[in-house]
């Protein structure tokens, strides 16, 4: 089959990737960061993934016909479960498709949330103090509001003093749980926003969510940066040890990431029309250590033996205390981590996904920095962290880089190695996607053996086109591949896949798949046996399925068993603010999940070297 | 009889008060500000009074024979129920025989609070961390102190990870309610330190108590100051006005009152021999305006009809939010109020008197500078506010002054008029029970009439005698009386009590008479059909009962009937410090407690009128 790369732009975000030919739209969307609906699991029975093709739509399908009208079949609508990329195409998906809708408001794979946040907003009328109503005026607040247990800080009481008179009085009533955060004057009860964060140690992600009622949830902003502690060390442990050899080491990482965070703040109150002000709640997720940071709690346990972490609980704090310049009584929740290397972005995950009240056993998996990976379903949870190590991020490979513009993130051997590079200009180097996209293909070619090895010369198999066999040069004294000649590499030099980034991968992928395989045997199943695999993360979402499952990093499930979940830990911090009862639920998850420490695993060494051949 | 007053000294304390001839020794100790225990209300039947008479020890009644030890009564000790003062006497009280051991300790009359501090202190040792035991920091923390529901605030979280390594490690958390306050590394658990005050608008009582454990509880230190804000208006609704015509106002009154605490504080740790550090709880009780001026909380409200609160609860707030200056993470607990003008020094009074908890149907009184009143038991409590005005702390009296150092505070009439002087030197005004003394002696000899006015010349009963005659002058074209001649007088003129004076302390005691009836009728009781008469509050321990029931401040019941229950207001904070479940006992207490305003009564003003009468 022939396989070239065609570029697809989603609208109305205006974002465009290089897909295959054949790949599903909903992928292909997965990689511009667009989560798409899927209730029936891309079955082409639900009819939830319409989107609209704006020019030359495909033929319809038979599920098209049956479960959309005729009219808007004529239109270009299809359903984007069943729609491959087979050239250049434009596609507008509605709001109602995309997939934050369905975690928060519609029912599908136990992921239904009702939509009741913590943070509400109240319009009352507070009746007048007269002789004989002698209530003072918080009762009489209180009695408005008509809720049990609603309390007040002494801030609000004193604010009350000056708002409340004798006479009747219309308020708004800032409602954050049971407690009065806040009170307005006029009735701005049109105007009430959440901030969610995800922090990773690379990205960092925030998105502003309107609040106000169930019909306005969609009504989103999101903002992005790259995590500024990256100047204090790529990884974790490289932060953990900075902050451990200065004294000033955790205020200066802290004020780093806030300094991120109130930008990104700025940035989506710009894009909302709002002051910063209307933010009346942030919650946030991150690795344990990413929200030890945030939080002020010195992460040193963390990057030692036996690596434990000095807070599992979720924390909730003043928001002004924590350092973010948002509404003055603003309370900022941090989701609860499960152990020092699974952290709340791991809960975020469970609580997204769903897997905790799902009969089906799954594997949820995260690969960023480290590789989070966990098994189970509504009666078990089962967690690892495999020291994954930054390969697919682009780390500790020689032209290796994150996926932004210039990176090859899709390899193709026909004829020769073509390669699909984001932006569409010139390359500079390879992301992750594209790392796994090369090895693949060169090992179904036979370029690469079994253990990782590149051969050359009379070894190579007889079924390698000329092209590549030309491209195996020597380098360091080891066999290289080159993707892209000099001339056509932005970087004055070729880009090539050298024998020590295979090793690299090798590394990278035998841990998480050596994780995957101590986790399901703790659980009782193998790998392969499990009814759903969920692929999480940034990285995640540009992956093949089928060479990822060839390289070893995903099991060897059926492919349509593997499901892209999008930014998962960012989709959790986004439940949490629309859904108030999801909060005990990443409580329970936090204390539910059993974690397996890898280090103190004696099957792990064994799976891990088993795992180093492909 | 011969009625003379001595000094009686009491000891360990160093405190003298002046008392009359037949006066019980519990009420001279009384009059000192020491309460003693009481459990059989005074009958000499339980034992608990005992004291230790210094010299010349009365005749032992038959009441001490039974109760005592031979040897104790040799050596002096009598039940101070059933010993009068006959001379001056020095006497020593032991700690087990005050008042303050009964409430929170012991059994009596339904005032039994066990001791169950909200701040504890427990010394643990928290188990190391291993590979095995992958348990936050915090999660085994937790476990090591093995209460249900203790949670973390984000300072502790902080601190935590700096104080607890890997390792094993023992720590002294301080634990307030559910809460980790805050850690320490050493062993501290001898020291823990609460504070109590009492916010009059006159004057600010402060104790200081040992919360280590239950035997500690008796260990504490008393300090007390006039309200600085006295300079901003004596009674509440000139300060409420000071507020409300200076844009500062709130913060001046707020401030002074907090720089007199702070003060207080460190005359309390002087005499205890700790740092201001070492305590780590204050609870506070004051009228309703007291209350939310050290709240900052705006008290307009109050000072205007419909005269409403702005906040009823209870209020919980870090101390050092709140201004004071004790451990920096101690909470201060405000107890909750009843109404505008009932507070929770009302509050405390119920509290601890235990009316809330007995059968019996008691009438609880303190005269301040408005005298609150509540009748009821454990059924049901109707409270109310009379507008006494400030007559009895010597305001809008000729020569009115506060208890104080030559103050008159006992006057007798036998061929002429004694008076009694606190420290013993040349008068220079008359205090409250002074006041009470003079008009009800003058109204037994018939120089006063039941109308009020000061029979003179041909008016005056026959049995007037004759020093008592030439005592009346006319002042401001009304009759006078003087009590002391400008020779023995310190102020250089005849201290005198007008016929002004007369109708101040009608008015006065008028009006809580009054509210004393409405709340009665309310109840469904006449005043005199009551169980018990409780007085408290700084006046009420010094006035003597038959001259205050003989002007009508007190109800016509039996004279064995009325009992002094000390600063009540004081007692209740105390209580509060020592036992946690109280503080829900006091918020029953200020929800069930209902408040009449007498504004609205009809029949207010009927009683009223007749109470004007002697």
């Amino acid at each position: 089959m022939e396989r070239e790369t065609y570029r697809v732009t989603f609208q109305p975000d205006g974002r465009s990737v290089f897909a295959l030919r054949g790949t599903k739209l909903v992928e292909a969307a997965g990689q511009a960061g667009i989560i798409l609906n899927q209730p029936c699991g891309g079955e082409g029975t639900c009819g939830k993934c319409r989107v609209e093709v704006q020019h030359n739509a495909p033929e319809p399908t038979p599920s098209d016909r049956r479960l959309l009208d005729p009219a808007k079949v004529a239109d270009g609508w299809r359903l984007a479960c069943q729609l491959t990329v087979t050239g250049d195409m434009v596609v507008s998906i509605p709001q109602e498709t995309r997939f934050f809708e369905q975690i928060v408001l519609t029912e599908g794979k136990g992921r239904k949330y009702p939509f009741n946040p913590n943070l509400r907003k109240r319009y009352v009328t507070v009746a007048k103090a007269t002789v004989e109503d002698q209530r003072s005026h918080l009762d009489r607040l209180k009695a408005a509001i008509g809720e049990d247990d609603v309390q007040a800080e002494l801030p609000v009481v004193r604010a009350l003093a000056g708002l409340i008179q004798d006479e009747e009085r219309a308020l708004t009533v800032v409602l954050e749980g049971d407690e009065i955060q806040w009170l307005e004057e006029a009735d701005t009860t049109r105007s009430l926003w959440g901030v969610a964060f995800d922090i990773g140690t690379t990205t960092l992600v925030g998105t502003l969510m309107d609040l106000t009622d169930e019909s306005h949830v969609g009504r989103q902003f999101v903002a992005s940066r790259t995590n500024p502690q990256i100047h204090f060390g790529d990884d974790v442990v490289s932060r953990i040890t900075y902050i451990g050899q200065n004294a000033d080491g955790l205020d200066k990482l802290r004020k780093r990431l806030l300094g991120s965070l109130q930008e990104m703040i700025l940035e989506l109150c710009a894009q909302a029309g709002i002051e910063p002000e209307a933010i009346y709640e942030a919650t946030a997720v991150g690795n344990t250590t990413m929200t030890h940071i945030l939080l002020g709690v010195d992460p040193a346990s963390i990057g030692r033996a036996p690596y434990v972490t000095v807070m599992r609980e979720s924390v909730d704090v003043k928001a002004r205390e924590a350092g973010l310049e948002i509404n003055r009584n603003a309370n900022l929740h941090v989701l609860p981590n499960i152990a020092g290397f699974v952290g709340s972005d791991t809960v975020a995950m469970i609580l997204a996904s769903g897997m905790a009240r799902d009969e089906a056993v799954q594997i949820g998996i995260d690969i960023g920095t480290n590789g989070e990976v966990v098994i189970g379903n509504r009666d078990r949870l089962i967690a690892c962290s495999c020291a994954a190590g930054p390969a697919f991020e682009g780390a500790r490979i020689r032209y290796g880089m994150r996926a932004t513009e210039g990176a090859i993130s899709t390899v193709v051997i026909n004829d020769g190695i073509e390669v699909g590079v984001i932006g569409g200009g010139r390359p500079s180097g390879i992301c992750g996607s594209g790392l796994v996209d090369i090895v693949a293909e060169l090992l179904d070619v036979g370029v690469i053996d079994p253990t990782g090895r590149i051969r050359d010369g009379a070894d190579l198999p007889d079924g390698v086109p000329d092209a590549v066999r030309q491209a195996i040069v020597r380098f360091e004294g080891q066999p290289a591949v080159i993707l892209v000649p000099e001339a056509r590499s932005k970087v004055r030099e070729p880009i090539m896949l050298t024998q020590r980034d295979i090793r690299e991968v090798q590394l990278a992928k035998a841990a998480i798949q050596a994780g995957i395989q101590v986790i399901a045997s703790e659980f009782g199943v193998r790998p392969d046996e499990v009814d759903r695999v969920l692929v999480a993360g940034g990285f995640g979402n540009f992956i093949r399925r089928s060479h990822a499952k060839r390289i070893g990093l995903l099991p060897p499930v059926h492919t349509d068993r593997i499901e892209y979940i999008g930014n998962a830990a960012s989709s959790g911090a986004k439940i949490v603010l629309a859904c108030r009862d999801c909060r005990e639920e990443a409580e329970e998850i936090s204390l539910a999940t059993h974690y397996v420490e890898l280090a103190n695993r004696p099957d792990f060494q064994m799976y891990y070297m088993d795992a180093m051949m492909f």
